[in-house]
């Protein structure tokens, strides 16, 4: 196998003719631009060695019309995380619409991460989304090395400026549905966090603290490591030692909710009476809970089909902005507050 | 893309050569065999156009390296199935310590079927794993009509008598359980048995069967179509009607027993004091019911690892011989019978 090439971009084309980005993608999507920028242009694709994206047709035998999704962090997604099948099978209903094949490629260990690094700078894929991505993960440093169309599902770690994503907005729809459990007349509202080491965790804490604004007491968060269940139980008999009176509980994920309401039963508290409980995510565990749980929805399919046309965007030749789109996150109130 | 080829077998060269399989093994392998055989062998090899699997390494630009994961009804796979996301990485962590790629594709629409098929005999991969076949699937004929390497994991349908395949014994390990629950001194027994559209569900069934004889009420039967939640809280409301004084139930999954226990915690039954349950995986679900599960532990990553072996040692170039292999499936009996 070669080793990963840096692959010469619209940028790289522009910088060697002078040229706004803008016109060259004119020019490379069949748009009017003056006869000299066009004879620059043409000049610095031969220099730089480009490799149009668009030309899907004349390089057909070079395209594998497949499209890479790697998982990180497959263990939690695929053991713990009750949306990663709909994020997956969003994404491939896509890409097939486009003809395109979904390859989903797994990277639990270093060889696997050296492996899949081949396999993408290989010609088997055109192009991949990321979900779970991770700071300086070599997989991401692969991917922007080579330039291959990607997109990310989740807030993206700094590396990757150029590479757009999707998501959700989850300081605003903790400080969202927070508010909600506050409106409902608790007192004494806690927090079982998780995952305070990445992105989603860390926004899902801040929109709590805003929401709650002077009320805040840090004693009522429950620092847990996972989004799961045993987290949740765990996190929860935290709370009721630190503050027996405690009447309201944001929970970070819906398992972790679910583990949480498990614990209030053991401990003889009534829901939504006694204390009324939220979750995040509105997966499966949402309606699986005894009482079914008020929460975030987390639309899984949608943002799997969003980063599969964000790739099929670019493999048609769009020179997509930097940056993400986030998706609605609609609050879904039932009976657990 | 060209249509689907049968590629000539180590059966095809012995007929052609006058030999047997093992003679035509032993050469492949480089082995010993007479002059004669070797002169005969090698002459049909070039007549059938066999491309032999164990020679990698002059084959390397042939060679993909890679091996498709092919999961169809992924509906209910990924959504549903708290296996798959394990039979996946035991999958993989086989494949990976072998220096080959898992690409796992996604059977979903027709739209799939046919793209899917053409990815198969592509090139794109040198082998599949198929989780979840069923009888006059389109991707298992085109996989059999390749003689790509491939392996079951599940009992295979009646089309893919030559492909191997890996699995657990359902009549025995359902017999098993249910034996256990009447030995702990249960009266009227019942069963909610699911997927009575396909093999597990309905060897699950003739296990429970076999373990009760003339004990078997086929009243105390509760027939729904999924292994889900929210089957098994219908499931158990079914046989709460047709007999008030049940006081053992068998589940066809841990996720139906999950349902199952709401139900019955809803009727003020107390389990395991008024009625025993068991189920069927050991899944997550089993250690997160309240009380924890009494189950048949379903070796999920096992599963995905020899299947895995399974394909692996059909590119060394044995010559498997074909039918099934099944992993031992232990009761793990912890608190709800």
């Amino acid at each position: 196998m070669s080793r990963p090439q840096k692959r010469a971009t619209v940028h790289d084309i522009a910088a060697a003719a002078g040229v706004s980005r803008g016109t060259v993608s004119r020019v490379l999507n069949g748009g009017y631009v003056s006869a000299e920028a066009r004879a620059a242009i043409e000049a610095a694709i031969l220099e730089v060695g480009y490799v149009p994206n668009n030309a899907a047709r004349t390089l057909k035998m070079r395209r594998s019309q497949a499209v890479g999704f790697v998982a990180l962090e497959p263990h939690s997604l695929f053991l713990d995380d009750p949306n990663i099948g709909s994020i997956m099978l969003g994404a491939n209903a896509a890409l097939s619409l486009a003809d395109h094949q979904m390859v989903s490629l797994v990277v639990e260990s270093q060889r696997d991460t050296e492996r899949v690094a081949r396999y993408l700078s290989g010609g088997f894929v055109d192009g991949a989304i990321v979900v779970s991505a991770r700071t300086r993960d070599p997989i991401i440093k692969v991917i922007a090395d080579l330039g291959l169309p990607a997109a990310f599902v989740g807030h993206p770690p700094e590396l990757s400026d150029n590479i757009p994503f999707v998501g959700i907005d989850n300081v605003g729809s903790a400080q969202a549905i927070t508010a909600r459990l506050a409106a409902s007349g608790r007192r004494r509202i806690g927090m079982i966090a998780a995952a305070l080491d990445r992105d989603s965790g860390i926004d899902r804490l801040t929109g709590f603290k805003t929401a709650l604004g002077t009320g805040y007491d840090p004693a009522l968060v429950a620092d847990v490591p996972h989004y799961d269940y045993g987290s949740g139980a765990k996190g929860m008999r935290l709370l009721l030692e630190r503050e027996p009176s405690i009447d309201g509980v944001f929970a970070a994920s819906d398992a972790i909710a679910a583990g949480a309401l498990e614990t209030l039963r053991e401990a003889g508290r009534s829901v939504p009476g006694d204390v009324g409980v939220v979750g995040f995510d509105d997966s499966t565990w949402a309606v699986r809970c005894q009482p079914q749980l008020s929460t975030v929805h987390q639309p899984a399919k949608e943002l799997g089909s969003y980063a599969a046309q964000l790739v099929l965007r670019q493999l048609r030749g769009e020179t997509l902005e930097p940056g993400g789109q986030m998706l609605p996150t609609p609050i879904v109130w039932r009976d657990s507050a």
